[in-house]
């Protein structure tokens, strides 16, 4: 990439993050030149005072001048409604003791608001200059349940400078995270509330985890002053490398970036910092092949898929297939147990249920393949449209090595039992898709002495702090369902705007064969979870691992990652509400597999920090179906 | 524009309807070859048989042939789901009375819908060859209702042969509309319902309201067979005038074009069809300023504008004040009525009550001074965010000749009366944002002589026949409303897809200034509308038309209506569900304008063809507010 020149032409064409910039303007002569002058430094929207302090006004007196501020005709409404975010006078405190003060600063509050709905603005920005807001949360949030059509920007340093400050002791030292955890839960978290976080001096860094809490939170903008450049060698205004990397987190989250402060640049002009912000787009956003195909899905609440009573479509199956990962680990577990099974065998069986498109039937052809191993090879599926595929790569690409079989596994009979039984029937929660009832009926055709790929999954579970999923989850319900079912069902997300509060841990397993006389796929599990630091529990994320054969594994708990793998994306099981948990609390968690003659569902409750009632009983909102 | 030659250079950019066109493919050997190919001739998708005749299928066999068709991995899910449009074999037949016949051809449906799911095809395209398809329907609509994705475009012609077929009688002549009403209304109006209608030849067109009614039906794709081209003079392939006029009327539905039938073009290509039907989207669309700021809202559903109790935003005094038709009309309404005021009357008073940001007041000034004669002009405003544009208009602009009043017009109290007064309060309706009782309150400062613009207005009411609304106003539901609440409340739609019924008629009136000594502004109308052919009622809808001086008028009722007017959409009051309607039927409604201390509601019920509740009592779902 090379280093930063301020000067540098445009490169190439490259993947890059598009980084949506701002410029705050303390008061502009003219509100339309300043417009041009920023859209020629290449900014795209300004923050500013909508309503012009050259109005002194004093609305409790019997005349209040009528003349609030600079004409709403200066501009069209739709460049106020794209153009402009407004800053609220930040003198205003409506929670102010003194009475009087506080009556006159909520009528031009009010007005201040009321002028902003006039013209449209896409959002407000207010700054929270201390630590109580009830009377500014309850103005606000009767606004935005009214119908206010912007949204609010709190802004916010993340780090108070009390934490830094040698003048405070540490009872003294203010965390800005719960200034807006206040203010944001009297206003239900609602979702037209977003974060301006500015962007701190080096020395005065947030802690990692900190910082991690504040990626979960909704932040719309990052706001940097001007003082934070500094030169490098080409004597450009650049950004520290801690800075730089606090930008990649967010970065993912979309937010937007707005500069503060005086210029230091040639003539005053912002170009320069416009110009190093953009450059940064290029040089911090990574996109692989991964991060392409997720693009669109960020924190999108999706169904797990039902593969057992509905079939899956084309569209399902491609995905899966282009996930290359997975099949070479598959490929490396048959390849393996291939190779480790008694040469005494001489024709081994392998059969693979649930065959989809063929992708696994390719992998055992190549595992036979390089180990130069004869095989004899069944291909299970039950969706006809699949077999169909499958039929056409028999003819023309197998050149009639597969056995076809169009039935399901659980019922099947084969003339002949296998030595290896693989299939790939797991999803996000690893048992939810019925991978183990599946395989306990297809183990019927599994010699004693069998392997199955894979030998065993085990689903985890952790505590999430997601605002963001939670709203996702409150706006998606349906005139047709009951307020119940909308958080006692799970969603399978590709989360990004989120705080995992804890590390996952082992919630319950299963191993396959299982020859078992009597067996039991229910579970019953009991978590506990050390809170770090204080934030607010929205729900459970769920994840697997897999052991596909002997150190052969696949995993989507973060901590033991398959780099690369795109085909799972972590579940998620909601709390009713969020609870606000502290420092030290423990989180317990009750977590059942629950099965009846046709259905398996999941259902959970809290124990600690309060008990709630028990999530989802008898599969009511959620439940996957055996036929 | 010029005669067409299919050989003439692109012309510059204009404005045009994008022609979104397809080619119907019987059988392609080859269906990325074929795509290709089509594709080089400027189609956008085909039209073909997903299931390919090659593979001939008997599923009630005991091992039915598992290859359904050409393998799915021929093209990528993506393309499946945007260019292929897949046709059902057009002879089964599952509403057979061969009832083995019917088993057979259910059995291969269900297939043929399955590998359609299968491989995400944006729609399926279905020909009804017999009236009553309830065995079709009843399949069909179990497939929409559990989900699937594709779009159903029912395949009929406009004109049944029967209507022209020298061997039929009267009584044997089918009507093409019948069977898609039978159709959908066994599937419930679902909106993935459409029409792939075919254009008739130009010796057996529909009637003008036949095609009027068809216009109202969710037409999704127009057929066109090769065979009703012509050569012109330049030897190109054209159509004739009369079926120009056909595509005319649907273009504005955003319809898609199929082209039918053997090419008779150079080296069998298609292009010259898609030429001219790319040619059509330009010499039939007619765009002016006001179509082009409507575009985006066909269709839409608005609330009403609430603005006593609520002030008016920028943007849509902005888009009021686009409307150069009604500020002409308004004007020479003024200067009319100034020019007849007495000569005694030295300086006459003229009101602007609800100045908004000043479009009236100007057009005082401009007949002021056309006319030379002086006026005394006040301008009363309640938004305080109007006042303060009006104010920087009275400085920088009108000289300070105007007296600006921030006040509510109902509580004014002026220390003089005037002459004129001028107001522009009128909804959709007329008097559905309350200009009846704003007005009644203002008149105090009129002078007994004194005249006010508009001088009247008046409420029209037709039925309508409009399934899209309909299907608009049920997936309107918020989680946190009634059921009913959804069609009880009128919704401001600009109409597109829609049959009004029957004319409308003088529902009721407002006359000002209004000197009686009891006001009661409340109202109860009665009207019978004759049916003119076969359609289903699903709503009414509300014009109005006002006098603003003796012959100066603004209509938005379709038989009045003020050309190039764009401030006002019609109103729809809806039916809980359709009701299919017969020629020589009365439809009667009764209609009330009611109100209580605070609010003012309209409340309705149909008398005939049925009786139905009165809708809306005592405005539950929808009300004005006074205050």
């Amino acid at each position: 990439m090379g280093d930063y020149n301020d000067g540098e032409s445009q490169p190439e064409q490259e993947k890059r993050k598009r980084m949506s910039c701002g410029l705050e303007v303390e008061c502009p002569a003219d509100i339309r030149d300043c417009l041009r002058l920023s859209a020629n430094d290449g900014f795209h929207f300004i923050v500013t005072y909508p309503v012009h302090p050259r109005f002194a006004r004093d609305l409790l007196v019997k005349h209040p001048p009528r003349i609030i501020s600079r004409t709403d005709r200066l501009l069209t409404s739709h460049d106020w409604n794209r153009l402009v975010v407004g800053r609220l006078t930040p003198s205003l405190n409506v929670d102010s003791e003194v009475e009087n003060a506080a009556r006159h600063d909520k009528a031009l509050l009010t007005q201040e608001l009321g002028f902003a709905s006039h013209l449209s603005l896409p959002a407000i920005m207010l700054k929270l200059t201390h630590k109580h807001n009830m009377n500014l949360a309850s103005i606000l949030y009767n606004k935005l349940i009214s119908g206010a059509s912007y949204q609010v920007w709190v802004n916010l340093p993340m780090v108070h400078s009390s934490r830094y400050s040698p003048l405070c002791n540490d009872d003294e030292r203010e965390d800005m995270w719960e200034w807006w955890n206040e203010f944001r839960t009297y206003c239900h978290y609602d979702k037209r509330l977003g974060l301006a976080l500015e962007l701190p001096e080096v020395k005065h860094l947030p802690t990692a985890k900190e910082l991690e809490r504040w990626v979960g939170e909704p932040v719309k903008a990052l706001i940097i002053h001007t003082s934070l450049f500094i030169t490098n060698q080409h004597q450009s205004f650049v950004l520290a490398k801690a800075h730089q990397d606090i930008i990649q987190k967010f970065m993912y989250l979309d937010v937007q970036y707005i500069i503060r402060g005086p210029s230091q640049g040639a003539n005053n002009s912002y170009k320069c910092y416009w110009a190093y912000i953009n450059f940064l787009g290029k040089k911090l956003y990574h996109v692989d092949d991964t991060t392409d195909y997720m693009q669109g899905c960020e924190d999108y609440l999706q169904n797990p898929l039902q593969p057992l009573s509905e079939n899956l479509e084309t569209m399902v199956y491609e995905v899966f297939e282009k996930d290359q990962i997975k099949y070479v680990e598959y490929q490396n577990a048959i390849q393996k147990a291939l190779e480790e099974l008694p040469s005494e065998i001489e024709t081994p069986v392998i059969m693979v249920v649930g065959a989809g498109r063929g992708p696994l039937v390719q992998a055992c052809l190549n595992a036979s393949y390089i180990l130069q191993r004869k095989i004899k090879l069944y291909a299970v599926e039950k969706n006809p449209f699949a077999i169909s595929t499958l039929e056409d790569r028999v003819q023309n690409e197998w050149q009639g090595q597969v056995v076809l079989v169009k039935e399901d596994m659980r019922t099947y009979e084969p003339p002949e039992k296998a030595d290896i039984l693989v299939s790939e029937l797991l999803g996000s929660f690893g048992d939810n898709e019925l991978s183990p009832e599946c395989l306990d009926g297809a183990q019927r055709f599994l010699k004693k002495t069998g392997i199955s790929i894979p030998s065993s999954y085990t689903s985890f579970l952790a505590p999430l702090h997601s605002i963001k999923i939670y709203n996702e989850i409150r706006s998606n319900r349906l005139p047709d369902k009951t307020i119940e079912s909308i958080y006692e069902t799970p969603y399978v997300v590709h989360l990004v705007n989120y705080y995992q509060i804890a590390p996952a841990q082992e919630l319950h397993r299963f191993e396959h064969p299982n020859w078992s006389e009597i067996i039991d796929n229910d579970r019953y599990g009991r978590l506990r979870f050390t809170v770090q630091q204080n934030c607010v529990l929205t729900a459970f994320v769920g994840y697997f691992e897999t052991v596909l054969y002997k150190n052969i594994m696949l995993s989507i708990n973060p901590k033991t990652y398959s780099k690369g793998m795109v085909s799972w994306f972590p579940i998620v099981f909601s709390m009713p509400d969020p609870i606000h948990v502290k420092e030290g609390d423990i989180i317990e968690v009750c977590f059942w597999r629950m099965q009846c003659e046709d259905r398996v569902w999941y259902q959970w409750c809290l124990e600690s920090p309060v008990r709630t009632n028990i999530i989802n009983p008898n599969g009511r909102s959620f439940y996957i179906k055996k036929h």
